[in-house]
């Protein structure tokens, strides 16, 4: 299939990447039933490893077994899947050339009492799995941040010259930042800018609240006013602040919620403050197949009209 | 001798791997008595490091001798011996051939004050040696478990291009839980998971008792009915977390037992939940050799019903 | 264009450099106004990482999109103009060939508690971006000092042989140093001595104050006389401890401030002293597009007299 | 000429290695007066580093000069001459071929406050040097313990690929050993144990006190009957801790003694243990010349007749 | 010109050592007023690092400018010149083949808190800059100190086999040391002996004073009445403390002094007690250039007399 303009457009904001990345951001803007349209869903299943595996899939029996997840994604024609090592080595044979996969290279869990993540996979790993993509998350805030910023930049700069695309879970935490700060939109806004500067091609951060966090930031934000009252406004401003919209910025839905029009709802505000897409693991793959393709086939068409 | 149909699926989930490690894979498949059944019984022997040397050996002082372990492995018709560098080094060719080895790569000491390990070998270790797997301990939980997690993806990076299986001990210990906690079924559980997502081909754990420890987790268990009354359904659990039952996993026997028959019908509870297998160390070789080779062979006989 | 005779000169201080680095130190010093007389005036955009995306670039939010930045140094008439990896990477295609170019290697943020940098990019980064040098921070005076010399030392070493140019930042922060500290001359010119030592190509200081820090300094600068009353003898001061100005040494321009006046004043003083140099960020780009031209023509015209 | 039965049988204790390796075990078991025994005595001479020069020769001033202990080791007759870097170095071209020698990796001293030790010699320099071996000690039970552990790994892979042979100097120390621990019997067959485990050719401990230190491990001595009462007993027991007497296993005279005749006494009953030799420096070099030499004499014919 | 008698002498001390290096200790002893003497007199300017550009280069701003010092080492017909990077990059083509020049490798600040270093260049520098020798400061007894050596292990590894020269600066400091303790006799002989064991060529110690320090060294001192009472004893004991003399030892001319009498009478006493020769920093190149010539040969006279 040829790519539309709109894919032409963004492969313009990657103009550094050498034809190999090109290809692969290819793949995932051409994939399933957003193809072409220059938004992404992604599915990520890097939960067991962070809450452990019954509070991961108890929900849904059906998801201790890697090859559902391969197919949820598919069948909800996704743009692409993202895992850890061991979830894609046990399906990436079979589902090969079928999703787009993103292999998480490093991931915490709730046994461990640092604000670090564990680099469990390399770039050959991704290649050998036939990834298009590697999936790294930074702390921006906390004291492993610096080591964290110089192993993306270590895989970053091996992936580029593989021709792998490189997705930055920026999630602040660390001791100058409370809880409301985590998600306070100067914090989000800046973790966002700094996974752009550090050289992603896509950006993942969590939907912003109407907080502010740092002293010297709020400052600039009332005499500027720069708006805030919104989600759709709140998510603006994140994505001006990778690069004036010209890199991809997905978000996450928000916590695991029970109420899915509500969960919808957040996801159409998003999508209104211009994001480039959806990125829904727990709040899909935790419902029965049947509810998780209803709801991610809402979610797609929110995209597809965006 | 042709590969069963049972080791024929099992090689089936391994399908990201090269022929090299799918081949040592069936080496330990189709060794001794269980060939071909698709259980695996292991003998391991590192309690030298551990325990040091008279609390491992002085019961039977035979088993000094490193030749007499790779002997009682091949005479009890077991799957594989387990064991560090000297030890392999020791009898790695005189038995060359005649039992599939896994090297032990990294150990603790009972004289050390770290919930750490040494790395004390290397692939190169493993491949000069003729081993079909390596061996590593991680311990989640510990301040100390990004860092061997990231010592194991190095190693098993390297063990699986040169065609090596991966074998991983997961011994949850650390700041947040207390003795109980490290074998309750909720942590036992999470750390089978996070070697099987670290990408182990086969995992080791310790059988789970009836207590749960994260918060967090009660809850989902709780709400789940995840049943744990017995340890059939514990470790029915436990393979479900490791890849809906796609990956190997083995379990000791619980401790140091003198009452054989009581250790006998652990095992054969630990077979019922569904175990690949057993690694039995201690309550093996500290016996006199015909009390040992009769002890194995009722365990051969229990998985050889599985 | 032919090299002029006081470009020849600047070049045999650097008598021990590959071709490939005198052509880099060609290409900043014929590049745009100033091309031939032997000053620079650079534009740096790294404070996004430094301070975060808004308070960078709120007030002119047409900075927001890293092209901007591009196309000021261009219009502006410019030496070379600096920025981190992301930055450049979403705009070195496009303005490939017009403007020399510096990687800044590392980077801070306002979220660390830390007195250290991230290092970001590497020099394959910076090749493959066409850049003519690279930047790189050091903090004298830090707890990290010594691994940022490291740091420095491995990336200029891999710099010169590549045939980059070596441009370092020397801001001194630490135990021994308070706020006034920080800027006194006697810190400052040691600050841009000890970039000189590590073997910096330009060294980046801030204008020093006329206090003195340093006890056993103190001693030395009273007995001889060294003058320090006025901005220029303190930059003289400066480019002196650069091997006599066989350096080039550039200066920012003092804090953000309103008043263009008294800035562009604080400018004149420093090109009076002898510096090489200006190096302007906020003050440029946090301006309307029109007025930062203005500005920058102003320090152009300076640095052209001087 | 030819290798003897019991140096053959020696060899086979070591079926892994290469003919490099074997090699070079010969050259040592058929040097000087024991040639053929397959016992060893070895002149060590790192005290230099351990204690200072003049506390190491200021007795015998003639030590001072490196090449008198190479001298005095192939007048005495002996197996080998162990020393660090600066000290092989500068004798090295001149005993070349005269007697085996090796190169003692890492040492400490008496100004460090830490319990570790330096690396200060690479394999490349035993290379260059022609060394037969290499020297590395350990102190199990420091809390740098698993680091010398891992850095005796990769010497020791490096050093078995290239054909050297690896000794251990295995000394307890640390956290959860008082003085009276560091030489128990327990101990010091765990931290021999230990060599033997972490791959060493030949293992060297302090002769062992009838003293017992982890409460775990007195228990199974008490209940085993583990005989401990003279010195031959315990040394029997630490080389049967040693793969049941299948690594070469050699012992220091004890501490800095004045009395020769219970010096020798005492060596007399480490031999009749059935230890593979001795390693005796300060006790050695330490004397006049012609008292070493009749000293070290009266070590080999214990030896000869073991 | 044929080297002399005295040089073949000492090139048969570094025995090991390959051609190239021979060849560049050749060069030092070959070069300037004590060609062929076996004596040294060498330029160090690292004062920079250490103390900052004001402290050392005010009292004569000549000095500001590298290329002052290689013209001072020339016309006093000196050995050698040291240096750190920066300096010897900016003259290194200018003076190429007219004096040997000695890299300082690493360097520390008087803005730093640590008892370290930073090293601020690399083997490959040398080799480009054409240098004949690589200085390394050691710090024995400081809790860097084991770091510092395996440092020095690497560089001197690499340097050697590109035929470099090895000179270590060995400054005893550290939690055991008091400020006497620090050129207290044993601990200078102690340091330099360390240097000598890490394979120094060329060992740099402060002049000893006659203190003790080390309790346990004391009472060897005492009992052996090593003598020590004039400056010339204490320089051959610590000559004797390298190899017997089998190491070249070069000294600094103590603290900074006024009166150059007093300052040429302790050279005098140094060369009387064996040393190799001086290495005189601040004294030379801080007075006026005729007054540092005038010095300086008289040091050298001192030397070609010895």
């Amino acid at each position: 299939m040829a790519i539309t303009e709109k894919v032409r457009t963004i492969l313009g904001w990657y103009e550094s990447d050498n034809p190999g990345t090109k290809g692969n951001l290819v793949r995932m803007l051409m994939q399933g039933k957003l193809a072409g349209t220059g938004k992404l869903v992604i599915l990520p299943v890097d939960q067991g490893f962070e809450h452990g595996p019954a509070r991961s899939f108890a929900a849904n029996p059906a998801g201790y077994d890697p090859r559902y997840h391969f197919q949820l994604a598919i069948d909800a024609g996704l743009s692409a899947y993202a895992a850890p090592l061991g979830m894609l080595e046990a399906g990436a044979a079979e589902f090969a050339g079928q999703i787009p996969t993103i292999l998480k290279m490093n991931s915490s869990n709730s046994l461990a009492t640092e604000k670090d993540q564990a680099v469990t996979a390399s770039i050959a790993d991704a290649l050998r799995l036939g990834c298009s993509a590697i999936g790294f998350t930074i702390y921006p805030g906390s004291e492993y941040c610096f080591a964290q910023m110089e192993e993306l930049r270590e895989l970053a700069e091996e992936a580029k010259a593989a021709g792998l695309v490189v997705v930055v879970w920026s999630y602040p935490r660390g001791p100058l930042l409370d809880k409301a700060g985590e998600t306070a939109l100067d914090i989000c806004a800046y973790a966002a800018h700094m996974a752009a500067l550090a050289g992603a091609h896509i950006i993942k951060v969590k939907p912003p609240t109407d907080k502010l966090s740092l002293p010297a930031a709020i400052k600039v934000y009332e005499e500027q006013h720069i708006p805030r009252a919104t989600m759709a406004e709140r998510i603006a401003h994140v994505v001006q602040c990778c690069f004036a919209g010209r890199r991809l910025v997905v978000f996450s839905g928000g916590d695991n919620v029970k109420d899915t029009d509500s969960f919808i709802a957040t996801i159409q505000q998003i999508a209104d403050g211009g994001a480039s897409g959806a990125i829904v693991g727990r709040n899909s793959f935790q419902r029965p197949r049947d509810e998780a393709l209803a709801m991610l086939g809402r979610i797609v068409d929110i995209y597809a009209k965006a």
